[in-house]
């Protein structure tokens, strides 16, 4: 409440920073009510509520180490008093490995949380792509068993139909397993030189199916693509039947039998394949409903990191091809999330929501319901001759109804006040002028039925013409005639 | 999710940064459920969320102008890509300035928002003094009437109210106009040299009165004060008459006849006390309990800031002296925000309470219901012989019922899984081994009855002597024996 107060006379300009954003009433509003809803969800399936800091020292945060003067490729970060890097925190999944490392000893085991906050990327703005977003995340830490992978694929399919989205989402399931399979199938050996960029390459390329379609994937397996700017991209070298086996497993829907056609005998690719019908069988038995589980090989997420399962959340139903909203979310098992602090291997598997994607995916999707803001329903308009605390009192009387109300506070007079309730999508309004007030009475105005009227109005004297939309009725009816008209607008 | 991988095998120290902290299950849920009920609160009495950028332009937050070059006294600040100076937020007024200003125009008038979010300080950290805190704020822009003062007060106090404190606390109110009328009674001339400093030696003087109490205050107001450290305040030069009119209406409780002595003729005592009047009047029509607000000229905020009525809240019922805890938040009238931006006068009011601080003072209060986490229910054990589609159908049928329930996820025996259900504070476990699945049965064991017994359990075989603890009952029974078994814990 300090602060702000007028240096000189210069004003200063009003501006946003540049790819940061103010969220208004509506979207924040919807934010809240889905991280309300999401949170309830995770309570009710025994994950804990935790809050770390937004900032982190830079080293503990991983990734970008501070081996530069400033490490600021990313990630927001500044110096402490005491020459430290201080970064602000890129994910919530960095800074849960830092707390489950330093706390290790006092915590449950599995130890199960949720959290949500802003997460922040120093990246050059784009439109649409901001620097601050809001993710939710489920992570459970020490526990090495398929039955947890199931477990928050289940909870993240609770979480979508929680809000109010079932039937238009699917959960896009994979493995990594099943990459290192088919590596081995065409005969990619581990041990040979090279072996690490050829499959990065690989791995690329299969990331890059569903944004650039099968002909350039099959460019990048190969000799290597130019796209429309000219830039080149070196290929993985694969020859022709190579390239084959990757796309049958890429290309189109795919279902256990193809699947198991492709991994053949390999190792990884068996264990993969057990791993993921293990993985559908209990997320069925979570309550997961069949059609919303896609095998989906074209799911790679974040190249080097995962180690086991990985899902995406996508945006339209697995059976039509109403993907083109794309990923809202995803995670999977990522076994080495402590092991730079501890240096011992503490498994984990989590995923994230991306919050405020979520909300640009439902706009433009026009679901209404999931999206739409707060509404108010009634504004006391207040005329020079209304009695304030009469006013109060009637604002007071509905609120305890659970009506939501307000008294108008300008000083304006009868237009503005008008305007202002058309602005607020009040739904009706009350007027109790010195003539109402005689007769102990209110005036109660239809804001829904009299729009188009109210348009025209142009001063006090023409509210008595309000007709249908416009009623005088005894004070002490308040409540019964503001119900009665509410319920007639829905 | 990405990020965070193990960069050679050196090992890397997880720590939290100097003066910030984690806030773990309890007091994370009871921050959500605070700031869920503080929201619903708002809404149903018209304001709308808003959700600004942590970080914003140091010049637009004002106060901290980067006229040295690092402006770091109190903010964290970094430098974009752009040299521009961003800091993070101190707290939500002033961005709520920028925003006002930057949107005036599209915004409905009055403008009645709340928003909450972290806020940062880059001060000493102290114990129990962090840089980051939890404020929620509710203000309106564009209401100069004393009705919004009124109806703000009332806001504090319902959400007071809404968190389980009614009759734990009081509204300690004053209005800026008595500070003035006070300094023109006692004939501090505004056009004299010298007035200004004159009058913020009184004001802070008065700021100190409940810390240090009226023996210090005298010094302050007279010829100054040499505290234990031996540290020198120069005093606000006061003549002993003057001193004691001060005294008089900052000492002790004060009513509106005393007040009206104290404030004589003065045009600015006369105007702040029938503001008061008229506020107090409104707060009880908007439903504030009388006992909850206390006439308190003792209250300052901020200095130099406001300009019309301020109140704090005040932990401890007004009547008794329980006020150790202090103020867990506050707010009041200053009409110069958007000033600097616009050059125009906005008026302007609000309030923010310091959910941190809160939470600290309810902890402090041992108000265990306020600041109570979640709790688990139930906890579905894994033996080796468990079917691992059974159990998560356990867990399914009880959660669809609205009981909290999970499955254990490790890979530990009896012994680490009764510890585990201990630490989550389980109500109670179910198993269902080899024995109780051939007989379609369920075992249920009572942990809060057990909770001794369970202390000496040394080997499964141990269970089936759980006595009266524990039971076995038909699989079909399962939500019947549970909720029976919860409801005779409660």
């Amino acid at each position: 409440m300090d602060g702000g107060s007028a240096r000189g006379s210069k004003t200063v300009k009003a501006r946003l920073p540049k790819g940061l954003r103010d969220i208004g009433e509506c979207e924040a509003y919807a934010q809240n009510r889905m991280l309300r809803a999401l949170s309830e969800v995770c309570t009710s399936w025994g994950f804990s509520a935790l809050e770390t800091p937004i900032l982190e020292y830079a080293d503990a945060l991983g990734k970008f180490l501070p081996d530069e003067e400033r490490p600021n490729a990313g990630v927001f970060s500044l110096r402490d008093d005491d020459e430290q890097w201080l970064a602000l925190r890129y994910d919530l999944t960095a800074p849960l490995a830092r707390y489950v490392a330093e706390n290790y000893d006092s915590l449950p085991k599995p130890f199960r949380r949720y959290q949500h906050g802003p997460v922040f990327r120093n990246e050059k703005p784009d439109p649409g792509r901001f620097r601050q977003f809001m993710q939710f995340d489920a992570d459970i830490v020490g526990a090495p068993v398929p039955l947890a992978d199931a477990e928050l694929c289940a909870l993240a399919a609770k979480c979508m139909d929680t809000l109010g989205l079932k039937e238009k989402y699917s959960l896009h399931i994979s493995n990594r397993k099943l990459l290192d399979g088919l590596l081995e199938s065409i005969g990619l050996n581990k041990n040979e030189s090279g072996f690490a960029e050829k499959r990065l390459r690989v791995l690329r390329s299969i990331d890059k199916m569903e944004r650039l379609g099968a002909r350039a994937v099959t460019d990048l397996l190969g000799m290597g693509r130019k796209d429309k700017s000219g830039d080149y991209t070196p290929g993985a070298g694969l020859d022709q039947k190579a390239i084959e086996k990757v796309l049958a497993l890429v290309e189109g829907h795919i279902d256990f039998p193809s699947l198991e056609a492709i991994m053949g005998e390999t190792a990884s690719g068996k264990e993969g394949i057990e791993q993921l019908h293990e993985m559908i069988d209990l997320m069925k038995a979570f309550g997961v409903n069949e059609d919303v589980i896609e095998l989906d090989p074209t799911v790679v997420r974040g190249l080097d990191y995962y180690t086991g399962p990985i899902f995406e959340i996508k945006m339209g139903a697995s059976d039509s091809r109403l993907t083109r909203f794309g990923s809202v979310g995803g995670g999977g098992r990522y076994d080495d999330l402590v092991t730079r602090f501890k240096g011992i291997e503490i498994p984990a598997a989590g995923f994230s929501i991306g919050i405020s994607r979520l909300y640009t995916v439902l706009e433009a999707m026009k679901e209404s319901s999931a999206i739409e803001g707060e509404t108010l329903d009634v504004v006391i308009l207040l005329l020079d001759s209304t009695d304030r605390t009469e006013a109060v009192r009637i604002t007071r009387e509905l609120r305890e109804a659970n009506i939501r109300a307000e008294v108008y506070l300008g000083s304006s007079g009868m237009r503005a006040q008008m305007r202002y309730a058309d602005r607020r999508s009040a739904k009706l309004a009350i007027i109790q002028g010195e003539q109402e007030r005689k007769r102990n009475e209110i005036t109660i105005r239809n804001l829904v039925l009299g729009k188009e009227l109210s348009a025209s109005i142009k001063d006090s004297s023409q509210w008595k013409e309000g007709g249908e939309a416009q009623r005088s009725v005894a004070r002490e009816r308040l409540l019964e005639e503001v119900s009665k008209t509410l319920a007639s607008q829905k």
